[in-house]
């Protein structure tokens, strides 16, 4: 007989996401976070940090397409990417499929979800030693103080904003990165559940309104994260995400398995109520 | 100190939905099925058939949206329309949104479904008493037998493959449907979900695509049902349904919560994934 193990995510003591457990194969204590992963039947390998789960292997297209692929194919030519946080390496395996791309630059406070993920995660992790990429164990909130005027794209993979991610959701944070994207730079940011949550979305919004010229933020399917409806913002000085490179992202979608270019143009539809969280949280600037 | 209890509803044993319970509101067994309503701090009243999530309060707007807008905004003119399930009533909310619908018959199986949500659930049994609406307690399977060129619109809010919803989704039932429609009709089903439920999904695509020329699945969230990321199904003879009445979607947005225009050009997208489980099992007819 088979053990009945279940893993329970609860998010604000109100509701959760339920997974069977096969096995722990990794439980570890970093200097910032608790990290685990479990295997599980419906989403194979899961990794956790803090008890969150941050990406699993059967879901993750969902999350790393979005964040990637929107932003990149709507510059005309990233040559230089940053991306903050995304230690399990699924940002940088999407981002290397963009031909143009020719350095990566990946931020990750927290050294020790690179090599679990590495070890644990392989069809994630499997481009993180591509020598395209640059790797920096550091917090992006410094990283990013002194990089003015040099990155095509910044994409920020964080953590919800909390723990070692609290940072990266401030003014301060968000002014720095647009400092040091390049005239036609574009960043894009996961910006929490348009339904679990509002206050989060709502509160990164008007943060954002606050700093860039074009905000826009875009929804896709994440199941294993709290509302399994999640959002990503596109930010930029002038570019604008639905006009893409039509040639890339016809190579780019052979490999994907949620983008294509109906989703493209299909993302950004904004649902009747997230226009009146957005438009509330405009006008309490 | 409060109880803390909480209902997960597990699918396939493989994952769950969790919801922290503040109150069992009503627990009864009718002819076909457990009825039960709870109350939860998350998405408040849910509606539970043989311990599936059918609707709740807070999150409903995504599914009843859905099941009514899309195909009946793509009809030029529906007047006389057939909802078959639907006994909590709220694709009876939406359907009245629309100025020219003259008559709705409700087929539903269970006289105790409506029952127990017209007292438990007002916000979604609101309009079942009005005199648009002709409500038949009856087999879906049995009524629609007789119905010959009738129906500009025909919504299948079903229950899942099982139980009493079971022979919902046949060929002959579908063929029937399709006979039922008037020469524009339109046809929209609950078609499971693409992600959590992918074996259902593609039956049902297939058993669609024997029947009907028009056959076009669309997507959006409902938090509270397996996967999270749900799918319904247009069919018609000849209508398409990206084609929408344009002074009508102006009118039915001004009160909806999903639903718009963007979001009904949007819905359309199929994801690569899904691209290829529909098209498998399209050449495995």
């Amino acid at each position: 007989m088979v053990l009945d193990v279940w893993f329970t995510e609860k998010h604000e003591d109100k509701q959760g996401i339920s997974l069977k457990v096969s096995g722990i194969l990794y439980s570890g204590q970093s200097k910032f976070q608790k990290i685990d992963v479990i295997e599980t039947e419906a989403y194979g390998r899961v990794l956790l940090l803090d008890g969150l789960v941050m990406t699993t292997e059967k879901d993750e297209f969902f999350y790393h397409e979005m964040i990637s692929h929107i932003p990149l194919l709507a510059h005309p030519n990233p040559e230089r990417v940053l991306i903050i946080g995304g230690g399990d390496g699924g940002t940088i395996r999407e981002t290397l499929k963009h031909p143009s791309v020719k350095k990566i630059e990946l931020c990750e406070i927290d050294g020790d979800v690179i090599d679990v993920s590495k070890q644990y995660l392989p069809s994630i992790a499997c481009k993180m030693d591509d020598p395209k990429v640059e790797t920096h164990i550091k917090d992006a909130v410094e990283y990013i103080k002194d990089k003015k005027n040099c990155f095509d794209a910044v994409l920020i993979d964080s953590t919800d904003p909390l723990g070692p991610g609290v940072g990266l959701f401030t003014e301060e944070f968000y002014t720095n990165v647009q400092d040091s994207l390049r005239e036609n730079g574009v960043m894009a940011a996961q910006t929490e559940s348009p339904i679990a949550c509002r206050k989060e979305f709502k509160l990164i919004n008007k943060l954002l309104n606050g700093v860039f010229s074009v905000v826009k933020p875009y929804f896709a399917p994440v199941p294993t994260y709290p509302g399994s409806y999640w959002s990503w913002t596109f930010c930029s000085k002038v570019t604008q995400p639905e006009i893409y490179d039509e040639n890339t992202a016809i190579e780019v979608e052979k490999s994907t398995k949620y983008y294509n270019r109906e989703i493209h143009r299909a993302v950004f539809a904004v649902p009747n109520y997230v226009k009146n969280l957005i438009t509330r949280s405009q006008t309490a600037k």
